[in-house]
């Protein structure tokens, strides 16, 4: 019987850059055309965000399960962030989330993570969870409630400063359960006004980025539901506030790429919340319930990238219930690096010529050919020319790290989301 | 045995104003503090266009099943629209649809309508029959396909000044079928380029309608999927460029009346194609799937005419595949007349007071108390006092129309959709 | 200036029997031919069933905000049941959840409903929060939580038998998250024995009903996600397995009030879950969102309760996060009341006209008839006939119950959910 | 630059099993464990089935772009799907439809199929154009439309007897548009019977395949809604009648897997309808919009193959409204050969292991591994050695039979369709 041990070797000899997998790869691409070395060169460049909350417990309505090793604080959180760029090579900053972050000296949170070689990235307000919040925060009919919430992203603010961050990242629970319960349009005036002396808080040199969703916490209706609420009230801000993407904060039939396309158009497309989903917004590892959808849209990305300067933060936004967190961190990764590896593989010129000539499938099956491409070998060497791990996971298992803070830190502690 | 001529009776008892069925109502809201005469001076005000396609036969992509007695011809469309007005009292104009409604005169045309107590509403031009526009129309690759969709847009333009319209309605069926078919930022282009030459072409007094549409005839990607879509090409456009809102176009989670509270915020939306779905674009009888749903947005509407004097264009868009098409399009009406009627009884005191109050029931039961109200005696009412039916339905199956112009008829024929 | 105090007075005019809308109404109803006093025998029949954890706070993953007043044990959810059924007349029994509802003694909990006129009604497992049955509970596949699982079920049994319920209703959080996690067919053979030892358990006179769900809180698949997979399971099981339908529960597009019949036609219906809900199960109160499709259902009902003696068990499973959850459970009662009686005013006999004339629009209009109906003095007069109170919800106000026991109870306790 | 020449050259190589990609895959599968023997005899079994109808010119309700060289005739969409089956060697037999198919001598048809290498297929009623189908077919309410459908139904069970087929593949448009229109149990009752008439009247080599869908052309109901509706129908006729699944056939969040998987441990699927969706039933070429569900439904389909004997019918339904049909049918057989190529090489001992360690990502990570490998090389020497074409598109537009039939049959003829 073949044990699991056996199969690890199996694995990393198949995704060893010194086997075959690679040079058979790389030598196939060069066959078809492809500058393997600019590809690998961008794949290098690759960045990606995660969260701080993602490392935590978190769960449903229904139940939260613990699981031992989970952060104790902030710290311990930057931590892990840390572990997951050095597997994966591609994620130097990590998000944090006030006040499950809020610690007493930020200068110290920053310090900590640059000494891991990280920085701290985009500065997520929580204005949800108070009782206080119950009908709504900068939406809220109440301006004391919305002087207070003002206020906390007035705090957020100060600490993107302290922790040398220049993205502020606003996620709104806002809106009603029942129909007549507020007015669309008065709610909406009263976020533009809060978000208005936010923006004007803000240094010139930090951007707002503007999340929507089209439902959960509220049931009736959401104040920022969908990409056109998010960018109008961005319209009305300034050039500094920008649009964020969830990927699993959609109605079920939206073309998410085509959205992608249409906010890059407008020039607001300010970052993304990878996770993915199969009903509501389930949060799962991205690229788990549908990859060709993800590598879609990394080919708007990628097309973007060659026309534009155009800064767009790539963070992961997911929340592990039932799976290892740091693990499922790192497939998420990984799976971003294929579907940016494939995007980049997209014979463009042979694209642009099946368009020109109105061929439907041709020009479909040049998307195809990419994505069909087992692009692990190229992340793989990418991975190790970063000085991170060919294989992240076996070599998370390895390192006995989980294994570690398990014992250190116990049954972690609630710093956050439960 | 009771016969259905017994029950047209009971019926018309029921809903007669001479009897005590408008009484008690009118009695009722009054002693609620409703002033009747405002509400129903507002109710006569009410306006609603009919389009000439609702008239003939159309279907599914499986089957249209031919019905005896549709028109022939765009007079003999615009004589039943007159009929609907008749029998409704708010239904002057008829929207038209060309080539559907191509004559040699389109003078004629106007005189027959006048002639019968109508005007000639929103001109709709089409772009999706033609082998041509297989890939596109306006967003197609082919300037020579573009150039013909915008000389048709041209056309249309002056077949509005030739039948006295101001509204040219737009709706693209434009879009792709696969993954990389094309750019969706080109074909987003050439379409603003498009419709700026047409837009230019507008006399000052016209208005350019934009519709949107998540999917279907396209099965990839719309290039106006969502109201963002519209809104973001019609902000190029010009001020004279508003949104048009479909209720069977949204994604299936969408909550409507916040789309258009949202496009009424930002003072672009144009107008409405009235229909109702529980599924795709299923082009039903408006209001019977989800009444509630209609109420809910002619809440929004009531409340936009108090406080702006934009106009809104609201317009029947529905397909008649399995019932009579007349009957169906009189009930649509009589459904839109029972929707304003229940918006205009909403008590605004009552549900300000409750929002200002934090008071999430109250606001809603406000809501709901208008809803529940049976407000038929009161329409009843309002009809009569246009000299229309007290009961249309009922009117016009006594009237012998149906069998008359089927006997005239005869099996119609496919002058337009199928 | 109105104040809130007037508004009531007008509403219990408006509502009051002894006032001229009943007395109208009526009039109406048997002028169309309507045996009223039938229709009220009907309606005074009509059985509901509240959930103890409907009186708890609960909430989203987001945040529980907790409310005052809410029962700190049991005992205080069956005394606001018992308060719920007194004014509205038609909840004698209560739905328990153990271990929510765990007492030493649960013959004083069935002799404390008893003493306040009321009964213990469902006996609800849970199985979805204990960290062990984070890969789920009967479709584990380790048989000691699977044992585990089995044993709370036979428990649950057990108590059934002593608080005096006949109904086991059992939901499963059981699925899986991720593609390829867990073997469909394996997990439902461990179901389907687990619930085969259940019910052989369970005394003649006992029902087990299953509850079906898509989706929440596992995202990758449900083990019972319709209707067909619990239907199935049922008839492995025996006669008294029966499928229960939570309104809540279905994909976006099902049509509920078709699947509703097919579950009749097949015996197997065993009772509801009602709540409403626009996106996911979002547990909103019954009949706020698309009241329209409650009455359709309804009308299956009624149809249904013309033709056999099926028992039918028609329970409320709602949460209440942002309204006073007694006020939500009063006005879910009374859209309950008000569906069941525009269902009955159908005009059956017209109805079945129509559809043997092939008279679409006739017999849709039938039913459009019933719902246009306002029904609420015909509910008023019915809860008065109960001794319960013509306005419930002006009644619990005027009560001081709510603040009588938030004076009591404080802050409550989380006895359940959170 | 780089012509198209030029690039269809790079194809070739890269698929050509005589260069480098084959043995390397062929190679690093035998290294993972993978016997690359059994996987390719798997493959060279793999049975498709086209459809006649998918080789004529289809479209949306809104428009039918005609191509050029379509068939005339059901011999000419006959030789088409033989020459699919030339190129890719698993396609042996064509579905027919009646009356699009109908022709005076089924033996000539069937000798002119197996002249080509065919059989035909699966033989399908066409139930949904005829006028008098308008408001149903075997669940209409006049016992004479019944008949006639019927009727209709047992033509067929004879024209399979002559063509050589043992399968009546069942699509039933029957339902209703608006709430009341008809009663959902009765139509249940009615199309029982019917079908109990038709089951009767088969020879006991014949199956009968019931296909459901939620929506369109029925708008309100369909009569097969879902696969329970079907189900219990199946159930209700005998064992040889069985569930048939269209992809495209689901409400938005349904689990397609997952009902395959009921449906193969109830016994009772039947056979597929392959085609692929993003929104309604778009019927898009498979694969094309969701690759991995397509081949999470194989890897249910591979577990099923090593346990049971079960017969299942893999047909493609797709209609190609703007894309070249040959082309796209093809490009369908090869995404499905892919799809079940990669399920083959899921490690079913390491997939067991993950499950029973409880290893989420683990076992999710087994199918990934599978699903990431570029089966490509494998399919093209499985094709070859099929005696059929490595790169079948590429070889379909050398062999020039779309300029040839093109030429021929010129505009073709309506021979379905619309």
């Amino acid at each position: 019987m073949r044990g699991a041990g056996t199969r690890l070797e199996e694995e990393k000899a198949l995704k060893s850059t010194e086997g075959p997998a690679y040079e058979g790869l790389s030598g196939t691409l060069a066959a078809r055309g492809v500058d393997v070395d600019r590809v690998e060169g961008r794949l290098r460049s690759q960045r990606l965000e995660t969260p701080s909350w993602g490392y935590g417990d978190t769960g449903t309505r229904f139940a939260v399960f613990p699981q031992r090793g989970v952060p104790r604080d902030p710290f311990e959180k930057v931590a892990d962030a840390a572990r997951v760029h050095g597997l994966t090579g591609v994620c130097p900053t990590v998000a944090v989330h006030i006040p499950w972050d809020r610690v007493d000296d930020y200068g110290e949170l920053r310090g900590h993570a640059e000494s891991l070689g990280l920085r701290i990235g985009a500065v997520n307000p929580n204005l949800f969870q108070e009782p206080g919040y119950r009908l709504g925060s900068v939406c809220h009919l109440d301006p004391d409630v919305r002087r207070e919430a003002t206020d906390h992203l007035l705090e957020c603010v100060r600490v993107a400063g302290e922790v040398g961050s220049d993205v502020l990242s606003l996620w709104f629970a806002d809106g009603t359960n029942y129909a007549g319960q507020d007015s669309f349009i008065e709610r909406r005036h009263r976020m533009v006004d809060c978000l208005g002396e936010v923006y004007s808080a803000m240094p010139e040199s930090m951007r707002m980025l503007l999340e929507y969703k089209p439902y959960e916490p509220a049931f009736y209706h959401t104040d920022l539901a969908d990409w056109g609420a998010a960018l109008t009230v961005c319209q009305k801000l300034g050039d500094r506030a920008e649009v964020l993407v969830d990927l699993g904060h959609h109605a079920k039939e939206v073309n998410i790429e085509y959205v992608v396309a249409l906010l890059l158009d407008e020039g607001r497309l300010g970052g993304f919340h990878f996770n993915n989903r199969k009903y509501g917004d389930d949060d799962l590892i991205v690229g788990s319930v549908n990859p060709f959808e993800l590598f879609l849209i990394y080919v708007e990305l990628v097309g973007a990238e060659e026309h534009s300067e155009t800064r767009i933060d790539y963070m992961i936004d997911q929340t592990h219930n039932i799976e290892p967190k740091m693990e499922a961190m790192i497939l998420s990764v990984m799976n971003l690096q294929e579907a940016y590896a494939k995007a980049l593989l997209v014979d463009r010129r042979a694209l642009d010529e099946a368009r020109r000539a109105g061929d439907v499938l041709g020009a479909h099956r040049t998307l195809l050919d990419a994505y069909a491409t087992d692009v692990r070998p190229l992340c793989a060497k990418v991975r190790e020319d970063l000085g991170a791990a060919a294989d992240p996971i076996a070599a998370f298992k390895e390192s006995g790290y989980a294994e570690k803070v398990a014992a250190e830190r116990g049954e972690g502690a609630g710093a956050g989301w439960s």
